[in-house]
This record gives C-alpha cells, sequence and structure tokens, in this order.
C-alpha cells in the first residue's frame, strides 16, 4: 500500500468515524471539543455534520486556512498541557462528543499527547459522551467501542463514557 | 461538501488518475517526471504502480519523510523557473509520464506553475506520452484526455502528446 493509499484510507476512516458519532449524539446534548484543529478538514466535518452544536477548538498555534478557523469566543490556544487541565472545570461532565486528532510524525510527542487525551478527556465526557482519537488511548473508565462498519481496526480508536 | 471530503475526493482522483496514467504507458519506454515532491505521498505511488520505470523528482527544497525520498541521482533541486528549462535538453521527447502536482493555497503561485508546466513540459513527452496536473493548463499542441471513469471533470487534468 502506497502512502497515498494509505492517506485515503486514513481520511476516510476518520470521515467515517465522525459520521458515526455525529449521529450517535444526535440527541445527546453538550458541546463538542476538537483536539488539534491542523489545516482545519475534520473542523469543517464536524461542523457541516453537526450545525448549531457548540463546537470548541483546541489548538498550541493555528495554522489552518481563514475560512476553517473557529470564532475566538471557541478557541483555545496553547500547548494542551496547560490547556487541558485549565478546561477541566468549564466542561466538566458536559461534553458530548471529543475529536482527538493529536498525532504527529514525531512518535515521542504523539505519546505525550495520548497521555494528556487519556489523562484529562475522559472527566469532560458526559454519560454516553463519546471520544474518538486517532491514537489508542490508556482510559479503563471508558468502553472502547467498535469501528463503523468498513473502517480497519486499529485505524482509529473510539471510547465512549458510560451511561450510568 | 465539507474540506474533508474534498480532501477525499482529490486524492482518489489524483490515485484513479496515475493508476490510468501508469497502465496506459506500461508498453512506452521513457522516464517519468514527478514536478513537486511535497509529502512524497504521489512518488510513492507513481514508483508502486512502476516498478523499475526511471523517476525523476523536481522540488523546490525537499520536506517529505526520508522514505519517500528520491535517490539524490533522481531528484532535480530548485525553482521550476531554473530547473525545467535547463531539463530541456536532458528529456527532450523522451519522457512517458509527467505528474504536476504543483498548486498551492497561492493562486498567483499556481498560475505561475502552471505556466511553466505549460510551456517547458509539452517538449519534453515523447509520442503517446502523458501529462497529469492538477491545474489548467494551456498546451494547444497536446491532446486532452477524459478523466478515468468515476472522477469528476475539472478535478484532475489529462493530456497527452500526439503520436504522430
Amino acid at each position: 500500500m502506497s502512502r497515498l493509499d494509505s492517506a485515503i484510507r486514513r481520511l476516510q476512516a476518520q470521515r467515517a468515524c465522525i459520521d458515526h458519532a455525529a449521529e450517535a449524539i444526535a440527541s445527546l446534548p453538550g458541546p463538542v471539543l476538537e483536539l488539534g484543529l491542523g489545516n482545519g478538514r475534520t473542523y469543517d466535518h464536524l461542523r457541516s455534520r453537526l450545525p448549531g452544536r457548540a463546537i470548541f477548538v483546541f489548538e498550541r498555534e493555528v495554522a489552518a486556512s481563514p475560512d476553517c478557523v473557529p470564532p475566538e469566543s471557541h478557541l483555545i490556544l496553547g500547548d494542551f498541557a496547560e490547556t487541558l487541565p485549565k478546561a477541566a472545570a468549564r466542561f466538566a461532565a458536559a461534553v458530548s462528543l471529543a475529536h482527538a486528532d493529536v498525532g504527529s510524525g514525531d512518535p515521542a510527542a504523539s505519546r505525550r499527547s495520548a497521555g494528556l487525551v487519556a489523562r484529562y478527556l475522559p472527566p469532560l465526557l458526559r454519560p454516553g459522551g463519546l471520544l474518538l482519537c486517532e491514537l489508542a488511548l490508556e482510559v479503563p473508565g471508558l468502553q472502547r467501542l467498535p469501528m463503523p462498519e468498513g473502517v480497519a481496526p486499529d485505524r482509529y480508536f473510539y471510547y465512549r463514557q458510560p451511561s450510568a
């Protein structure tokens, strides 16, 4: 499989997971969190699938094209190691869906990001809330869900806060 | 259509065109040119589809991961405005396929690149040689080919040097 094949599969998996999660939270209230804006592609997809839903974006530094940048009120700038702990009170047990696209070409940085997501995200999820991540997370309190149809296992990771 | 949808369509179109062209030149000798290495994704796809074929890459500055960088002997570094005119004698009427992925977020830079490709590439193509580009090109000497099945028109541009 070439890098081009692999990129197509990765984006298709991302879309299938986001579409599945957006449908799954249709009747679950609460904001959506996007960790890592990048070029703004998945943020744009989230807002297209969840019109009217508040989406807060965590990002170290904005590099997306201007039409894919959230309003300032919904942008939380800074290193995850600082912004995620600070978000604890604001979003505690409120979030319906968090999408963490925090992997990078640097394995050490990716492991660090996965560790931060695993530590700080679960308490933010409301019962039934979902967490999607490109990286496997050590989140013993969450249920791991199977991938939506057509998505290879271990290409994306899909977790859920138990309902009760 | 979200940016994510659009990115998936663009990469699928890219793959469909490259696969189609690789099959079309199977019995046509001559090197392949890749204009713009970028992250190395399409270079990797070209070499996977055309094993044994010489692929020369033109790039201003290499930013791909090391396993997607061609050997130094097949890498032509510099601005297209300098490297393409210099390539005229070396590749004259020899090239079987050129893939020009030279568009960027900057419309003026994209137009400039398209102009350089349109000016310098056609004389390099052997009879029956193919030119694939993400941008529309003014190449009156070449035939415009229809897109492979499943690819929307005007998402990619496909040209051929007449056979005689």
